[in-house]
């Protein structure tokens, strides 16, 4: 055996990133072929993980882990699209249904939209979850499939294949079990591996933080948004980040069905606000990044024009029936799937709201089943939250602050004490900083 | 579920080693249960491994450790056994026979000998390898055989049996493949916990550094030794560490069935000064902890008696018999397993023998079959070196500077380069510096 074959043994490659040794790009690829092959047992690749977590990496070595892992598996090829093709990531929040209208919506104003995402885990849900209590709704299209309607139709909301970033999908699986989730390099890897390889040519992140975000520090986010920023643009997708505010839910939906009719409204120009504001801050990126405007503020008005004229919702009616949705849900929300029980929580006082607090407001839904604590469980589409007050709201004694959607009465009793904790109602409506931060590009 | 249970969850766990908390009694206990039940995955023992080599432990959470660990099976009991029983343990080292004639010399001296070892892995060889050369020789005994062995005999050399410290057998097959073997709170657990459980009442520990060490420096040794020694008092086990130093091989053979020939000679008065000086020095401290001798000095003349009057070699025999071995090797070393191939590799000069470096030594045996690089391989009982010259000795041009016992002669001539590079003929011989090199009790 030679020499160089000895050191790419994962006890080698290991032992050199545990020392704080900046890893060489054969080093890199070995990890990320193992990954994708099975050559280092699961317990190798989640020893590296660790080491990896906690001795860092380079921006150039975080450069050769997204490229190998984006090269793990295919790349789509979208060339026979012949649009501008920008997708958006978000890490994810609470009552974050953003791509629901944001997707329909940049379709409509000529850009296409290859949108590939993830499933809820833990405290946040997924855009497939939400999409698939459409009844009928097919996520899990093949990459032909995803090809050829996007040549029809200019967007699809579709789950992962097992074709793309194979080797993500394997270290996301064992992060998420061996507590080496939050690490800037394998984040920003795994984000951008599966997004590169979606055939998009630029990309808008919107990275929260916040009480309800994956990061809860501002700064950490930045640091997050400006390696994916200058990760990506090195591998030649031009890419913009936001960074926005997630300390209280977005809109008035926590769940998924109810999220899916809270989208369908922000397509009818009935849209809470916060909700509107992040969508359009971050649809204005993807025109400009395609190239259809120039400047935020025509982006913005096209984006308005999209929702009053009723073309971004037909473009949301042609995904839904493009993936053997039942579109009557646009206009019979009815048809989306309905929990059994439905109770209110009613203010104990006349006030004003001053805080909701996205986590336990999360955490609720999740005890409903709304969302996964394992990759593995099933979510209830039909329960969650909706009418939920929003900061600055007076509310009297006896309105209700929100509504309860469970499958029994007992589950829906058992969440009103943790709901009526995360409202808090007092005398005066504090200033709010606002949800978009920052832009990083 | 209640905070608490979900506070033992292994990804929390996890998690805090992770960001250098102290972990709880819980939360070892928990780690040590996963390891011993399987509670928790591989990938997550090998992440939580990484974590602790990265983070460390604290003394306080390496007693836990070593206790859990040592609880994780059974803790034979030794009490029907009416000797103080002492064990030792070695670190590790090239041509380190000692276990060998040092248990029968103890022994022979009334002190119980309890002595469960391992097998050889790597650069070092293991004890059970080399017993096992000898025709007929048993290493694994049940813990019945083992008592009932100590009864009669009071000593017995054994490999581990699945029933003591289950929680080490699993740790540390995933710290050889996953580089976290080099931590001194895991060496510390893995060492104690097996010797705490074989029913002892006091230990001496041989911590070797140098060249042909699993410790490079001294000060890395002492910082292992210092841990073991202050855990096991702590753990109620007197127990000193003799500091030796590794950087020549101990004696003038390496392999397995070599070394049992080397043993013999040291057990009829015919050892090389080397290997009897650091047996003495150890065997001393054994005398002196087990309270047979009260000072060093008349230690070292009890165990030279029993070399002198042949009861030493006699309880060797009767180990052997005991273990089902043929003891006639005693008499008749040509017995053993031999080699079909012997070849010299000469001197090329006139001069004397200025360095034999321990590594190159032992990777020669190991390319030969003597010892193993993956735990499942099998090693070679004839194969390795003998007839090594000595750091200081004349030697003449065309003299033998050590033999080569190969399987076959390709294998035999591949190895002369690679140890003629080991041993160094000059015109000086260098001052040596002890071999034992400090005491830490």
């Amino acid at each position: 055996m030679s020499t160089s074959e000895y050191s790419l043994f994962p006890q080698h490659v290991i032992a050199r990133k545990r020392d704080g040794v900046e890893l060489s790009p054969p080093e890199i690829a070995a990890f990320v072929s193992a990954a994708t092959t099975g050559a280092w047992a699961d317990y190798q690749l989640s020893a590296m993980l660790m080491a990896i977590f906690l001795r860092g990496m380079s921006e150039a070595e975080t450069v050769l882990l997204t490229e190998g892992m984006m090269h793990s598996g295919v790349v789509a090829d979208l060339s026979s699209v012949h649009l501008p093709k920008v997708d958006k990531h978000s890490t994810g929040g609470v009552g974050d249904k953003l791509s629901l209208p944001l997707a329909p919506m940049v379709a409509a104003c000529g850009v296409g939209v290859p949108m590939i995402s993830g499933r809820g885990l833990g405290h946040s849900g997924g855009t497939l979850d939400k999409l698939e209590s459409i009844p009928g709704f097919r996520v899990g299209l093949s990459l032909a499939e995803y090809r050829s309607q996007m040549e029809r139709i200019g967007v699809a909301l579709i789950g992962q294949t097992g074709e793309l970033a194979p080797a993500d999908r394997k270290l996301y699986a064992l992060r998420d079990v061996t507590a080496t989730v939050e690490c800037i390099p394998l984040i920003c890897a795994s984000i951008l591996s599966k997004k590169l390889a979606e055939g998009i040519d630029s990309l808008v992140l919107d990275v929260k933080f916040g009480r309800g975000a994956f990061m809860k520090e501002r700064a950490r986010a930045e640091t997050l948004a400006r390696t994916m920023v200058s990760v990506a643009n090195r591998l030649g997708k031009p890419t913009r980040a936001l960074l926005t505010q997630m300390d209280r839910p977005l809109g008035r939906s926590v769940g998924n069905a109810v999220e899916v009719a809270e989208s369908i409204r922000c397509l009818q120009g009935q849209g809470p606000e916060d909700v509107m504001e992040v969508t359009l801050a971050l649809g204005e990126q993807m025109l400009l990044l395609a190239g259809v405007e120039r400047d935020a503020g025509a982006a913005r008005r096209r984006l308005l024009s999209v929702v009053a004229d009723g073309s971004a919702l037909e473009k949301f009616r042609l995904i839904i029936e493009a993936q053997g949705g039942d579109s009557r849900v646009l206009e019979n929300p009815g048809l989306l799937p309905q929990a059994p029980v439905r109770i209110p929580l009613c203010s104990e006082k006349d006030g004003v709201v001053v805080d909701v607090d996205a986590m336990p407001v999360a955490l609720v839904a999740l005890a409903l089943g709304a969302g996964r604590l394992r990759a593995e469980d099933a979510v209830d589409p039909a329960v969650g939250i909706e009418g939920l007050v929003q900061v600055g709201e007076r509310v009297v004694k006896g309105q209700p602050l929100a509504w309860i959607l469970a499958r029994t009465m007992t589950q829906a009793e058992a969440q009103k004490d943790p709901l009526s904790r995360a409202i808090q109602v007092g005398e005066i409506a504090p200033g709010l900083s606002p949800l978009v931060a920052g832009l990083i590009e």
